[in-house]
């Protein structure tokens, strides 16, 4: 079952996501598409990045990614296709697969550049449905990454995350903020410890669930996917902490 | 055709679905997914218990369904599966199934704690990725009910519904709010009568269509799923009338 | 692969349009399904004919697209099934598909009024569901367009576009407005030219990409779909230029 994943920032009231979707039917008819988000907000790399990385690793062996948050459409910037051991990543290189890069080995990448495989017009503002989605179909019909363009070696990203396993104190940042308000760290943990953290003044304990606090206290947890999220039980953490991406926190272990 | 529906809370930025849906299509590589929402107000299980009751029995036979909306995440809360003659529910045991189950035939229900049945780590928080999605797609694979975990008997829910068949005065609520605003009553009825309804004061009378009324004058309606509705044309009744979840409705039917 | 595009402006959150997949999946199980929009303003026909217009021409030969934005559902208006040289279009008879008709040739179109094809029980508000969802689906398993009703001549609508190809002084208008701000004009190029525009005071001029110009700067660009669109570099374009559908827009070009 040939699967491609979709990540933009286009939304879904424009019809754009739709051209994108129907591109890639009419070159791979029996192809299955999952949209990972169209709704991260406008060229936002970072917010992008981290929903790659978060719902990435769940796919199947084979899907291709097709990630278009894109400020710099329309000038020299390169489109690259990177192949790791499961999965091939098709997206502008701005960074927006750095998170998954960091724990990936890169076993090939390219610079995608071959107009055989992109759609006959090529429009300057929208490459989600000229380019990507036609090559990303083309890889799904078997054509292989060399065939895109010229090997393009990329540098391997330097991981983001801190991982928690000693006691001591780290410094460290908001790197996401769901739709839930719930701030996410880049503190990572394997099992829950004994942890206090401090957040624009505010001291928030590590705990195991939302059941342990009152309504409206704020609490860290160990999220879903092994990094220390701060949220607030039946409230939204964001507003209640005053927080934003790349606010400091601070943690101490014990 | 395999088939899972999907009713969440999660909203669709952040990658959540697309991480449910990557592990089923993992699991059960020609599953076909139909989303009922993902856009539910966090937490609020009384709108879930709606849209599910306004879509399932729309779906195909076999279809298996997906209710996470979860404000008890983490806790003991109970995860039940239950079949009924058509289809089969998966959701925490929290009342989102009920306004379905007062109307199904409830053959087998089961706790779910088979852990064979969920991926290998389990988060705290992100249960519809790491025990929902997993055990539908071994559902849709074949595994049967029983293996899921010990029956678990339910007490079969009231029925919410008036049925509106006599004269006479019925008093009822507004149990759901659409996102035009549309006010839906607990009030069922077969056939169009005449009747008034009383709401915050307002008078509305009980008409066939929409063109029956000025723009912006309220009216009611029997929607499409057989309950009375209040509408007001190319205008909003949540505001125009003061109303939300609950609002006393008054009902005189000649 | 039998494909159906849905476009409607029921949003996504009430579980209206999983209904509508849900009678499509049981009518024709193997039916493919790509949203083209559900989040169309409430009632707003011209901006479903923009969406719909933005997106048809990517979809395969066969493609049946069901386009419900009916703000006189339950009132006499016809629906319509159009057959153009590669797609069939189902919709109210409300001008929902003139931008694609304009340019395309009619080869039949028929009123759709046999209930054989209509679910069984017919809401007065839900005709998504009752009507378009069956019908279409059986439009996929094979059933002849003369099959769902009387021929009904359809006048071929006037085309909205100017195309901008001499030297000279052209007045247009504002059709689209993005979910990033984008103004899309209805004037058409087929090859990027020297030209200025006016809008609400401003003046704005042609160029090739956003990088061209300073942030909040408007600009002017030919989009992805071959007319004008008024942009700003990271900033919203409507806000800046105070713009709304209609708005004038004055172009002259060298």
């Amino acid at each position: 079952m040939p699967l491609i994943a979709l990540l933009t920032d286009f939304g879904t009231r424009d019809g754009y996501v739709a051209a994108m979707k129907a591109v890639i039917h009419n070159i791979c008819p029996n192809a299955s598409i999952i949209d990972i988000s169209h709704d991260i907000a406008p060229q936002k790399i970072a917010e992008a990045q981290f929903v790659l990385w978060t719902a990435y690793r769940h796919f199947p062996a084979k899907t291709i990614f097709v990630c278009v948050v894109d400020p710099d459409v329309g000038t020299k910037r390169k489109i690259i296709a990177v192949k790791t051991p499961h999965y091939i990543f098709l997206a502008p290189d701005n960074g927006i697969l750095d998170m998954v890069l960091a724990e990936s080995k890169i076993k090939k990448s390219v610079w995608v550049k071959n107009k055989k495989y992109f759609l006959e017009n090529i429009s300057q503002t929208f490459h989600g449905r000229d380019i990507f989605s036609p090559v990303a179909s083309h890889l799904l019909n078997d054509v292989k990454l060399n065939s895109l363009g010229p090997a393009s070696a990329l540098k391997k990203p330097n991981p983001i995350f801190q991982t928690i396993s000693l006691k001591g104190e780290y410094e460290g940042t908001v790197i996401y903020i769901d739709r839930f308000g719930n701030l996410i760290t880049n503190f990572r943990v394997e099992k829950i410890k004994e942890a206090v953290l401090k957040i624009n003044g505010h001291t928030v304990t590590l705990r195991k669930t939302y059941g342990d606090v009152m309504e409206d206290e704020p609490v860290a947890l160990v999220g879903s996917n092994g990094l220390i999220e701060i949220a607030a039980r039946n409230s939204n953490a964001k507003i209640l902490l005053r927080a934003d991406y790349g606010t400091e926190v601070k943690l101490k272990s014990k």
